[in-house]
């Protein structure tokens, strides 16, 4: 069963390397869902590893949702979807063209940026942690002086705040200083900022495929040309696809996700993010790194490409929204070599930032309220993508997903003949809010797919919800 | 004295006229500063107006600050500049020309929009109404619910505020709807989108020169092409003048302030306001009114261009900034017939703004707080005004200045051989803020101008700082 060879090519520490190769195994079914892994003194002798190897590797798979330990039985392979998750290749996309989008286009944005199958029926309470953020923000205007209302707060932001972004990112993996943060009003805005920093109208910009609408509607709002490079639902940004798009276009930027791109949900490993980087200087791109997802990590934030930018190309975007509020309007740029035109667009375009915001959430960060809340926030996350799992393969059509380790959504897949886009239509009148795949390309593709978001709790209306969405697929 | 024909041509209700002509002869110096008028007796009977008639008009030119009721003795002009205000026609200026600007223009920006004479010494407490409106929003964020951090924000911003924004703009003689608005990032935003949404990077915009030099730099970064229209110190936009222009080239877009100015200050009258409406349909022009300085009129703020506004053809730009605080970011933009094209440039920008903050504003709004904020800090504008003026007075070098009835700034004529470039510099080395007067144009005069701002209390700090000036001038 073990093949030492393919164990010793890997990089990495050992129980790295088994880690890695036990979650190949499982993806490739060799162990199915439900089924028992061999004992960890099986595995010991099979792979040659120490007892304290197996038992690392296992505690990480656990700790990722991959493996479930039972007492006095051993690991069990959890929910996952039976096959390979989909990854689209569109021979057309290829090609550069506009980035034109249409009116329905925009109506789903706004829907579906709420990642609410059921946007009539939330009624949670408020979580402990949002509590606390409110409480901040409450003591920053108390403690506000005449001199914060009377002025504008600098145009790169609040440092108190941009300090503690510094720590945030410190811990993965990147000693970032203060002064490489711009606040923005969120990650659209840092996007904006980014592309029209480094962009000319007319310039070619590179994007997953599927990705992120948002950035689709900015190409086309800035004039900007798109080419459409495929994003593996692991291994995110298919990064030699991008090396062949590198050497038949001019291409000026590239905007991808390193941690749970949406919606395919996949992370950049490290062989892609050296080579990223390494076709980036080559071609002299701007890599604008869409980093909002990072922090919903089941288990640990993957590091950002950032981290390993030396040459200072990497425009690194982000804001609270996914992590902790939508209603904060907080976002960051670090902008690289462009930070300072950065600054002058955003100085120029809105003035400033609101300094008691900023200085409410400084606070609750540095009072390690952040950090409690994304705990907590973790466990229920990963929880209710299983609970969406195990819903979806319920469902009466066949079903492919994609298993993410983060994010808010599952990329699902529905048989060939399936259109998404009535689906949409259908499940609307119900009140029902489903993200269909043609919004994450400009080429018309995707059809067959959605993404279905796991962000809210599954009450029994969600479920119900859910129920209705699989009877309707059935339907169309 | 009283010429009848004077009085009967003039349109509104008597005691207008009659307070109108006799500002007219403050302004022209028949009555000059520290004069008597003549008795309310003589009054009416040289002018034929009853007692109360009289007496209105004396009692509103009282609360304007432009008479002063000593018991006993009558009414005497109050502190007024002693000459006609600066108007500035420089030949150059009609020619369109890119808007470019400089470094210099950019700190300038920052350092300026914060209208303190020395920022360094801001240590007011708290207003009242500053401190009820964190209270307000404090309220807000303690009663906001998960629905509020999980979903963004409507494009346009939340009902509740925009409702609230149709009360204050119904009191001003537009009876708008709420649907008539989006919410922004600020009155620098809300122009950034009026610019976009109504015109292409190439085209043509008129603006007041001298005039405001944020939209000077947002014409740089959107790729536009300006035209500069001479801007009275009491007329506002010199229409005329714009009618010539429009008459030889093809301007897109007019940005203008029909109350308060900045930073001659002027108020667009009566017979302008339509000349303008006019000319915009005959030309296919899109009007962008700044309204920002509405709200700090000493007396009553003039109604917007837009209550006018029969072909949906001006974009109403404002926010709380300078009425209220700066740190709330919080405008607002009434698009007309662009309305649609700028919540879609909104939401694709940053997609929405932050609803708790919204609330807050809109039940202190609705609670009277802003009216009872605006009551007190008109009284105070008013008298900080008063004060800078008898400073100004008593400089060694000769000085001409505007008198506005509103804002937040004098714009100060010095002798033309004065280098006020120069000066801002070694009054920055002294940590004193002046603003240029070359920053308020794209052609490079008002070289001998300055706006000198009145938004902050005299202190003793503050008046040091200002006499420092006055020596600096001096030496220069």
């Amino acid at each position: 069963m073990y093949r030492p060879d393919a164990l010793n090519r890997r990089s990495g520490y050992r129980y790295q390397q088994l880690e890695q190769w036990l979650w190949e195994g499982i993806q490739t079914q060799r162990w199915r869902p439900g089924e028992r892994l061999p004992s960890i003194r099986a595995l010991c002798e099979s792979t040659g590893c120490s007892r304290a190897t197996v038992q690392h590797a296992l505690h990480r798979l656990e700790a990722r949702g991959v493996l479930e330990a039972r007492p006095r039985s051993g690991y069990f392979v959890c929910l996952l979807s039976g096959s390979e998750p989909p990854v689209h290749t569109e021979p057309e996309l290829d090609t550069p063209r506009p980035a034109t989008t249409s009116d329905l286009f925009r109506d789903l944005m706004q829907r579906s940026a709420a990642f609410d199958l059921l946007p009539e029926a939330s009624s949670e309470p408020l979580s402990p942690g949002l509590v606390g953020l409110g409480r901040s923000i409450a003591r920053a205007l108390r403690r506000s002086t005449t001199q914060l209302h009377d002025h504008y707060d600098a145009p790169a932001g609040d440092l108190g705040l941009r300090t503690e972004l510094a720590r945030l990112y410190a811990r993965r993996g990147w000693p970032a200083r203060a002064e490489a943060f711009c606040i923005t009003q969120g990650c659209q805005h840092a996007l904006s900022l980014a592309l029209q920093a480094c962009c000319e109208p007319g310039d070619l910009v590179a994007v997953e495929s599927p990705g992120f609408y948002g950035t689709l509607q900015l190409l086309e709002q800035l004039g900007l040309k798109v080419i459409e490079v495929p994003s593996h639902s692991r291994y995110g940004l298919d990064v030699e696809q991008l090396a062949h798009t590198l050497a038949r276009w001019p291409v000026k930027a590239c905007v991808f996700s390193a941690a749970f791109s949406t919606p395919a949900g996949g992370c950049l490993p490290d062989q892609a993010r050296q080579r990223l980087l390494a076709l980036a200087g080559a071609h002299d791109l701007a890599l604008i790194e869409d980093d909002i997802y990072a922090e919903t990590a089941f288990v640990q934030p993957p590091d950002p490409l950032k981290a390993l930018d030396t040459e200072d190309r990497v425009i690194l975007c982000s804001s609270f929204s996914k992590a902790l509020s939508r209603d904060l309007r907080l976002g960051w740029i670090a902008g690289g070599r462009w930070h300072d035109r950065i600054v002058q667009l955003k100085l120029v375009t809105q003035l400033a930032s609101s300094r008691f915001v900023q200085q409410g959430v400084a606070h609750f960060i540095a009072d390690g309220g952040l950090a409690t809340h994304l705990r907590r926030q973790r466990q229920q996350l990963r929880q209710q993508r299983d609970q969406l799992i195990q819903q979806l393969r319920d469902w009466p059509v066949p079903v492919r997903m994609s298993m993410p380790e983060g994010g808010l959504a599952l990329w699902v897949e529905l048989e060939s003949g399936q259109d998404c886009l009535a689906l949409y239509q259908k499940a609307l009148a119900e009140g029902i809010v489903v993200t269909p795949g043609p919004l994450f390309s400009t080429s018309n593709g995707f059809r067959h797919c959605l993404r279905i978001s796991f962000a809210h709790p599954w009450n029994e209306a969600r479920r119900a919800a859910l129920r209705d969405l699989s009877g309707l697929c059935c339907g169309g």
